[in-house]
């Protein structure tokens, strides 16, 4: 009898997988997982099902509309419009046209087309520590599987900003933003030597990939008025970011910024395959005409039903602020344990979103150190990951209904681990 | 009060739309979709709801799952196991292994990223009046919104073989087929010429976009003889061929040839966003581990359990058998039609999807009657669009539970429409 583990390398290959002894989740919760043994899990990782495992008014929306309808975009729906004009209205005033995909990927391959079309440049900064999606021109601005990045001629990678490790040490707050700011403009005098013409820079509004970091002074916004002088779009990625994940609605309020063009994936649709891209009327309406875009499976009744229960729960559960504070109260009690655990090098975060920089002496990266505490907390029932452009960050990012009760478990547990091993 | 349509404008841009008066669907029953004034349509466009619009055992599994369980694939889940394991039992020996995405669009990427890491390659064969996806490496074999196509070095397109408009007239069938292989064996060529080592062909496995075309003699088989030689790999694309449209389970099988790697789609799902990519256990393993593929929606065990449910409807409802025996009755009531109706200029197909060539005297294309046909029966309650590379083929390919009552009902009006204008 083959074991689950040799049935899935028999037939998917060698997949990615999570712990050193993977775990056969069958159950879902609220925040709880359960495996096939009967154990349950506080999930700290999951930000995709950000209302809670199985939850009921999603489901309840879900099952409805698939019994009325589902069919593809080229006949009307006003389902779909209600949805798109929601979301629209989350959002700045420049955000006035929408596109629905089915993932991330897609909404980065939206966005980079949207961006190209409407300035007339191929030529994307972006950071040496990201991840956007998995299609072929979007793993040039992507860190995974890419030994040397990046490699093509339409990109450039700048270091991504941060506090932590610095680029240079003992500079202000002012000065390091600068430092950073003259790597998107050296970035940009590079295109323009290579006869590349600018189209933008595509970030991640928290740099969540990068491994959250702290961000020097004004750096997004004075990005953005680089990028913008330049001729150049910004592009913010809100898949990870977005729906109440960084303390408000969208990422790119915490870091204080105004992008043209937003991708939203991941917590939309709670789990069903939903995406979307936000500009201008003026940069979708040339998207759309220059290509033509269908996608069978997105702006359809099903997408629009899910999405809207997403919000009515986000909305009527209050999740914006009580997930905001379950956040902070979590990053206080680390912030605590800190001066006792030299290897909690950095506590850092937003939101529900909080990164534990795992170090050695001389805040020396350890990644080793993260992953054997992320094996350890799954062992006792907590699952979360290492993240960061390192490997060594903890991330922890729970469904956004996750309480205090949790973090509190959570904590114990954490303790112990820290002063037991 | 804005209309419907306005407000889509406002708030969507021009995103592409069906028929001079577009229709508001507003509920869907089998074969049968309903309009907001409650007019009913016999649907024979969308190959997507194959098992029928709203089907309460497609709903029911999602429900099920949804209220259970779902998560990303890196924890381990037996769902996804047994239906990769069906799945894979249902194509010929030499597809071993499976990776999920959720849209044709992602799996196309996929199965471009396999060949080339399993071949070493990068040119890519396609034909002259295909789609394959909306992703910019993708579009590069897509002829939607490409004016000069195919551009990219790493491409080139072909003739698509065919026997109504053939690339030279009074050759007999063998004859023919070779002019078309012929291509095949230029393009390798010019890639050799260029440096550009060969990676493959990828086809629909029943030409759908080009219009459905009857093809010439053994083509598919030959190619793929022709292909190997040159060390390159045979991609079916099958999004559309697939499960059970084409007469057989598999477009590859109707036209007899034995694909390395297969893109399956849209009707995986029954509208759920779900599609996959199979191929040897060799070329999907060397894909992981090239690319560290994750989709953070795909192989989920909410597409397993929806992606079943389908299965189980096509078995127990012995869809394959029916299905290809309603086509082949409306296929014969078609061509006694001919006769009389000069305009039909060629009626093909296979199992149950049928295109009609459109035609003005002396077999002209007539892109602006199908266009009209299509808006008439769309009036009278039938819903069709028009396709192919001259845009002048009336497309027939309903839901496959589509019934014998349906195409009668179809006939008749078709014939007042024929008749009456």
């Amino acid at each position: 009898m083959p074991t689950v583990l040799d049935r899935r390398q028999q037939l998917m290959g060698s997949a990615t997988l999570f712990y050193e002894q993977p775990i056969e989740i069958v159950r879902g919760d609220g925040v709880l997982l359960y495996d096939n043994k009967g154990n349950e899990y506080v999930d700290m990782y999951n930000n995709v099902p950000c209302v809670g495992h199985a939850n009921p008014r999603v489901v309840e929306a879900m099952t409805q509309q698939m019994s009325t309808l589902n069919v593809h975009s080229r006949y009307l729906h006003q389902g779909i419009l209600d949805y798109a004009e929601r979301l629209l209205n989350l959002h700045h005033d420049g955000l006035e046209n929408i596109v629905f995909a089915c993932s991330g990927t897609e909404a980065s391959e939206i966005a980079l087309m949207t961006a190209r079309v409407a300035t007339g440049g191929q030529g994307i900064i972006c950071t040496d520590a990201t991840y956007h999606g998995n299609s072929s021109e979007v793993r040039n601005m992507s860190i995974a599987g890419n030994s040397n990045f990046p490699q093509h001629k339409h990109y450039r990678a700048i270091p991504f900003p941060q506090k932590y490790r610095p680029l240079q040490a003992g500079l202000d707050d002012d000065a390091l933003c600068n430092l950073y700011l003259d790597k998107v403009r050296a970035a940009i005098a590079d295109f323009e030597a290579n006869n590349t013409p600018f189209a933008g820079m595509f970030v991640c509004s928290i740099f969540a990939n990068e491994g959250l970091p702290e961000v020097p002074g004004q750096f997004m916004a004075k990005a953005t008025e680089i990028v913008h002088a330049a001729g150049g779009l910004i592009i913010a990625d809100e898949v990870q970011a977005g729906f109440c994940r960084s303390g408000d609605f969208w990422g790119y309020e915490t870091n204080g910024f105004r992008p043209d063009i937003v991708c939203m994936g991941k917590p939309m649709g709670n789990g069903l395959p939903l995406a979307a891209v936000a500009a201008s009327a003026d940069s979708i309406d040339a998207f759309r005409k220059s290509s033509r875009y269908f996608n069978t499976f997105a702006s359809s009744p099903l997408q629009a039903a899910v999405g809207m229960a997403v919000l009515d729960e986000i909305e009527s559960r209050d999740v914006l602020q009580k997930s905001s504070a379950v956040g902070e109260y979590l990053r206080q009690a680390l912030y605590a344990l800190q001066p006792a655990h030299a290897m909690m090098g950095d506590v850092r975060g937003c939101g529900l979103f909080t990164g534990i920089e795992w170090v050695k002496e001389n805040n020396e990266p350890d990644r080793i150190g993260a992953v054997a505490m992320a094996n350890k907390l799954k062992d006792k029932g907590f699952l979360l990951s290492n993240a960061g452009a390192l490997g060594n960050v903890l991330k922890i990012r729970p469904p956004l209904v996750f309480e205090q009760k949790h973090a509190d478990r959570f904590l114990d547990t954490f303790k112990t681990v820290l002063n037991n091993g």
